[in-house]
């Protein structure tokens, strides 16, 4: 009852946070970009009727044995995040005053859906931001701003709930890049969930050629640079965990965006991301859990989202040679820039918002199942799969090594810790190691 | 003193052995053809007289420990083929009878250099040759049934010198290529002493994209086919070797032929190939033995074939984005159609039969040296970067993804069984692991 209470509560959460940014963003953008924008109109509110949260927290408590004390827990970490949006949902009506004063009574969660102090937010964060908090501050309204904080806030989220449960810590590494910009890489290896855990965000400017601005948008379109040379950032958020318990399985994630100038001063913007899970063996109820998780987030914002962006993924993460995808997918889109860009926005936040409800119920859930040598194979079998997805295929992956100054540690922690290739390995008929591999042959419709 | 004796001997046999090619070449082939082909006339005598096998002798015998024994008998094995090719070079006046009159008392190898009964040749492979035996006995003088013999005989030398120093068996697969063609894959996996072993053969043929054709060659030369299709065939041998003991060094090699027909009916043909050594750890004796003994079968074609080929290999097994080479390279060249097809595949044949002197005598002096667990991780991170040039950059792997009906898994054999990517792995300064490092990011010259 309580969870169904939250969640129609939380749809005026979300309404407000949506007027707050807008409101940032008014005050701050020049007045022909405001007008644009339908943001608030074009929102889609017969869908929030459906109860965002109830699948999350009936599934995540249907955890067994012994993760069933620490799924738990982590759900209600999850629920706190709805609760205190729940409290902003009492803000709808309220102005910037009464917000302001209402700001100290309430959770750091809510002031961050209020987009509020820069400088207080940044406290929760697993390192100062890449560009300066002074920067931040005067760039407040403007979207690269809004966009780093989220990213910054999305990899802290998210290694706080994965340190919660593996009881390690990320090593945090910040980095510059010569050219301009830099990031943050945190790294838990060989923890005791965790073999390997990357949680990556940066944050890159300078001057782009016209040919790479054109490939580093899929629909490959032309831009027109001064003198051949475009300004630009990009910025985002990736990570990839592979965790040691073949039962649980590895996750992927990246919400990015890229602004770049043209030679008429216009800016072409836009979002790109996804999270996608990669399985060793079919759990339907996961698979069941993770993809509902990202429809309902979908949901709130266009209806074709989840169906289109799911197709997407499973095309996008295919390993052609072995004619199988890398796992079950989840959603994966890039080129967004419609119907607004605080539309694309809201849509990219609420997508990192769910990474942390997509993925723990799941990790927590299989914590302690028990494996066997031959699970262990077959997950080592797998990551080899992962590995020649990631070096062969992934566009992220392949644009950063032929990119001069990247940081290629950065880009290659999406690989395992260890990983296997055995000549001609194919699972007898009738095992679950068969059984995962059709569905990767097939994928499946799991909504 | 014996061995000085074997290698001016060595000097004849290899100058018969032409004559012969030559004869039969002669006698097949198109009149105008032989007449172009200045292969005996243009060998180059005079470095003949250096001693190929010296150097390969006393290094071998200067095995230790337990690993002296063993690799005396290695050595015994090939210096046996070189005794045998030493006979073979009493017969270099004498006439075809004689020689058919001779050949049963003579070894094997004897009568292979001959390019003798294409039948009892066969017997000796790991597998019937992919093109049936009675068509290559109707076209025993073409370059393409010469080249088969040659790749076949090099798959079995070395899979029989592997199995004897490891005791395993290889398993052997023949796969056909609907397109046309096939292969034979061997695969020994989790030996005693190899991790994973892989000899591939493949004589594929069919038809090629006038863009196809361009990519295949590394020159890029356009190619004008009938209706835009050339009818194309192209072969080769190809092994990689991953040892478990992290003493000795994974060893790779491929050795293959194309030919393609122009619209004009005029054949278009080139050899490639390379054999390169990637070691664990910089063993100087080690690297000189292996590169000593593939610039000695290079100089007896062309001063410039070795010093060449080295640089030439050293830039292609370059990973870039570590900005560093695989292993410390070895020969590697492609295009070669000059100075004429003769002379080309005489080099070839060379290379391919230096491949047992060159790796085996390594393996055997190793084959007991202790090892820590550090230097298995150490092997293990390795193996990753191994796997990165393979998916990121060898041409021959990304074509063969790239290409439908491709075997998958005779592509990926070169895969090692196991491999490991840790976040930021750098040794410590003054380790052999920083040494090894410090000479793949500076390419030395060891001969």
């Amino acid at each position: 009852m309580a969870t169904i209470v939250l969640c129609s509560v939380n749809k005026t959460a979300q309404t407000t946070t949506r007027r707050c940014l807008f409101a940032h963003f008014k005050g701050l953008a020049r007045a022909g970009e405001s007008a644009h924008s339908p943001s608030l109109t074009s929102l889609p509110r017969t869908r929030w009727s459906r109860g965002t949260s109830i699948r999350f927290m009936s599934h995540g408590t249907t955890g067994r044995t012994a993760g069933t004390r620490r799924g738990a827990l982590a759900l209600t970490g999850a629920a706190a995040l709805t609760a205190a949006a729940a409290v902003a949902g009492v803000l709808a009506n309220a102005n910037h005053l009464q917000r302001a004063e209402m700001a100290s009574k309430v959770s750091p969660a809510v002031e961050r859906e209020q987009e509020g102090d820069i400088l207080e937010r940044c406290r929760g964060f697993m390192s100062a931001p890449v560009t300066e908090v002074a920067l931040l501050q005067e760039r407040k309204g403007e979207m690269s701003t809004r966009m780093e904080m989220l990213i910054m806030e999305t990899q802290a989220d998210f290694c706080k709930a994965l340190q919660e449960v593996d009881g390690g810590t990320f090593k945090v590494d910040r980095w510059q890049r010569k050219e301009g910009g830099g990031g943050i890489s945190c790294v838990m290896q060989d923890g005791k969930v965790f073999e390997k855990a990357g949680v990556n965000v940066s944050v890159v400017f300078g001057h782009l050629t016209e040919e790479a601005a054109k490939q580093m948008r899929s629909r490959g379109k032309v831009l027109k640079g001064k003198d051949g040379k475009l300004p630009f950032c990009a910025m985002g958020v990736s990570s990839v965990i592979h965790p040691k318990n073949p039962h649980i399985p590895t996750v992927h994630f990246n919400y990015r965006y890229f602004e770049i100038e043209e030679e008429d001063g216009s800016k072409q913007w836009w979002f790109g991301g996804g999270t996608d899970l990669t399985p060793i063996y079919v759990n339907e109820e996961d698979a069941f859990h993770f993809h509902n998780t990202l429809k309902e987030a979908c949901d709130k914002h266009h209806s074709q989202y989840y169906p289109d962006f799911k197709k997407w993924c499973d095309r996008y993460f295919y390993i052609r040679h072995r004619g199988e995808t890398r796992g079950i997918g989840g959603i994966f889109f890039d080129d967004l820039d419609s119907p607004s860009q605080e539309d694309a926005f809201s849509f990219v936040k609420s997508c990192a918002r769910t990474v942390v409800p997509c993925y723990l119920p799941i990790v927590y859930k299989h914590l302690n199942d028990p494996c066997t040598e031959e699970e262990k194979d077959w997950q080592q079998v797998r990551r080899g799969r992962y590995v020649e997805f990631n070096l062969v295929y992934d566009r992220g992956v392949k644009f950063g090594l032929a990119t001069p100054g990247s940081r290629i540690e950065s880009i290659l922690m999406s690989l395992p810790l260890t990983a296997r290739w055995e000549y001609m390995h194919e699972p007898a008929k009738g095992t679950r190691e068969a059984k995962m591999l059709e569905v990767l042959q097939n994928p499946k419709e799991w909504v």
